[in-house]
């Protein structure tokens, strides 16, 4: 009873540490366990599992604009990583690189790729010639490495696994429509599918990445008020066409350079997940991303009859839901922890009484609200049921976001505001990365984004006082 | 028409010279291009979607006996990787080596894993305490990484993609049992999916995995009559579980160590469909493997109609199969042979006499037979004709394979057959490894495999005259 145990230690409650809540409810929930790899995670089955949904989901949406699936080398050789300047600086520092290869020193390091528009470039300027050969719309799945020195599971860790598009184009008018397509296909898989609310909206210079023109992102709340990067897509113009040579023929026949773009999503959505739903009994997954979405308990299940009638609900459920039997030898209590840990949306309570009555419980993970249910109708009941969570956990969402979200048209009141209240803070702002800089230093909010839904709070940026430019949404981040 | 052009150059025919051939295809077919790293290569859409198809396949069935999905991190400490003696003295030779994160080099190098048995070990250390979490049954789909010297594409390359499977046992017999599962799954895959006959056996221990106690393998020959390695399945004993520690406390109370098997397929299944079943037209695709199924070709596409039958046409059929309408500005004869040169495995031609008379025409491409099919009843006629093909295909690689397979009694005739006929031979083994050593000096052969359905066909070694073990099939291998 080692395992049982362990789960019974209560979990810290979110109110008291949510950092550690955070690690208690990924390591109890059997999300990801640590490894001997400093900063690497073990994604363990549950964890996984729910990977493998946020993929499909993603695929299927992607396909249906017309992407196609690749792979690309997990290397990088160092003169390759180079050829675009911006690029190069944001990410060197972070690489980690291969030397050796057998015995042998390499003649030329190789960085295990942190993303690859490089490749994808060289790749391109062999690969396209003519106006014909585009648009070019490629993504990979795959796993890529940064060298971070603080690591968190899901949110910031040493490898991760993500989706990385990265499409070519005949003109800056496509490339920015893909831009803005694939970050509105995020934005709608968010609300969606993980019933997470996110603002859609474009980074500033200082925090565009290393090589884009422009950056669009969308930003979500997590729980304890703290922001969450949660997708972004690049507009990259011809910079790295240039860089690269990457050409084509237009109808004129005269030589033009691809317009070109890259978005990606990654594991770290899981957290996201896990920090805009969860609750102190553990992890709450939204219906159409759970690997199990309805889990029945038999009670009493020694009795004669409960475990082939749990069997028999299990059947009539399979065919419209992910569902699955506990019948393991624990208590029914224990079952319900372990159930509730693990996010399952929905448990289905059947006894000895229930099945004398023709009916079953069905109780909600977020509510806990209970439905006596005629096994007659469970079918649709249950499906009601999963629909109703799936749109109230969005909606708590938004209410949540909404609440700790606070203009503030002065300096005093946005300190104020990021020191006491975390959330986010809408404010306007010159345009200018000193103020940013300022900001960050002496509050520890960045520019989140700037949101396409600009709102005209006040004329003068909130920290120099200068002629505003732009409505920015600012925040502690993860 | 710079693509028409490169198409249009014939490829080099298989009896020429079949390496080239090969190259051709992968080439032609657009299944794969050279990247700037060093014998790692891009894998096009058409080698990708090719490549997701057997997962979804493969997946499936695994899922189907119990194995969950998890990922490990891709990265090896230097010591973890020491821990298994026979393990290292493998692996340590070929793999790709981490020293430098970021800007300072590493305490300890990592290597990039060229698979994964040592980290599976070390996390099922900490993750098995008793019998109740056994077995456990976990794969992971990556990519690994070995450091070979001479390399082609999806045979042999210094990264490649594959599934690893690692598990856990309580004993011995379970161990073995789950050994022979995923050797027989593997083996149903290539038969049912792949159209690929192959030779189920166990490796002599010259050639077994570092650190196995028995390898079980699948073995294909190639039109060439050169085997190949198609997939894998380890039975570890309690080896590792010794060098990790790894134990569990059994229903006695007493503590055991566990037993544990790997097996693996990888992104080399692509080249072996392509040289069983490829012609000097390029590639063929087996039906329930190929990415699209039917390409519908319209014939004198500017008539009035044409083009809307073919999308009426392509409408009908999409519920059923993966299929596609090439409405390009190309030539009908361009697009039947860029159909061929990808392996699509039926096309439809379709144009205005069709049209009146309310029929297509279906031509396969293993056969290029032509059947008149009435739209009536195109869905039924496209069904019968992909499955014809389909086990034809594997009726096709088998008698291939069986006048290719000679049995050998005296050292002289196997080493005429070798060096003749090629494909496999069958003969009796001492069972010492210093035959095996002599033959591969002198032929160039190695033993494929033990095979499970042994015969008797003489009472002494091929090679030394001492009584025999054995019977082996022997080849020349990729």
């Amino acid at each position: 009873m080692a395992k049982e145990k362990k789960l019974v230690e209560a979990i810290t409650s979110m109110e008291e540490d949510f950092a550690q809540w955070y690690t208690d409810v990924v390591k109890k929930a059997e999300l990801i366990d640590y490894s001997s790899v400093k900063g690497c995670m073990v994604i363990k089955p549950a964890g996984y599992a729910i990977w493998e949904n946020i993929q499909k989901e993603l695929d299927k949406r992607f396909k249906e604009t017309g992407v196609e699936n690749v792979y690309m080398p997990m290397f990088i050789p160092e003169s390759l990583l180079e050829k675009e300047k911006d690029h190069v600086e944001g990410f060197a520092p972070e690489v980690a690189w291969v030397t050796h290869g057998g015995l042998n020193q390499l003649q030329e390091r190789l960085c295990v790729r942190p993303t690859s528009e490089t490749l994808f470039c060289d790749f391109y300027a062999n690969e396209i010639e003519s106006y014909r050969d585009l648009p070019k719309l490629y993504n990979q799945w795959c796993s890529v490495v940064r060298w971070e020195k603080e690591t968190r599971p899901f949110l910031r860790s040493r490898e991760f696994l993500w989706q990385e598009g990265h499409t070519a184009h005949a003109t800056a008018e496509e490339a920015k429509e893909r831009t803005e397509l694939m970050l509105n296909i995020y934005a709608d898989f968010c609300e969606e599918v993980l019933a997470m609310p996110v603002i859609k909206g474009r980074k500033t210079d200082k925090e565009k990445f290393a090589g884009a023109e422009a950056t669009y992102t969308i930003e979500a709340l997590m729980h304890d008020g703290k922001a969450l990067q949660s997708g972004t897509s690049h507009n990259f113009g011809d910079g790295f066409a240039k860089a690269f040579g990457i050409q084509y023929t237009d109808k004129e026949n005269k030589l033009q350079h691809v317009h070109q773009t890259s978005w990606g999503m990654t594991t770290r959505l899981i957290g996201a997940v896990i920090m805009v739903h969860g609750d102190n009994s553990g992890l709450v997954l939204p219906p159409r991303i759970a690997p199990t979405q309805v889990m029945i308990i038999p009670i009493m299940q020694k009795k004669e009859g409960v475990l082939e009638k749990a069997e028999e609900l299990r059947k009539t459920l399979v065919s419209n839901f992910r569902v699955k039997v506990d019948d393991s030898d624990k208590s029914p209590g224990w079952k319900f922890s372990e159930q509730e840990m693990r996010g399952i949306p929905v448990r289905i309570e059947l006894g000895p009484k229930d099945i004398e009555k023709n009916q079953c419980v069905v109780v909600r993970r977020d509510t806990r609200e209970k439905t006596i249910v005629s096994l007659d109708e469970v079918e649709i009941k249950v499906a009601e049921i999963l629909e109703t969570m799936q749109k109230e956990m969005l909606e708590r969402a938004r209410e949540h976001r909404e609440k700790h979200t606070k203009v503030a048209k002065t300096y005093e009141e946005f300190c104020k505001i990021i020191e006491k209240e975390q959330g986010f803070v809408k404010s306007m702002w010159c345009g200018d990365e000193a103020c940013e800089n300022k900001i960050k230093e002496e509050t520890g909010a960045t520019s989140r984004c700037m949101p396409f839904e600009q709102e005209h709070l006040a004329d003068t940026c909130v920290c120099c006082g200068k002629p505003a430019k732009a409505m920015v949404y600012w925040g502690k981040a993860y």
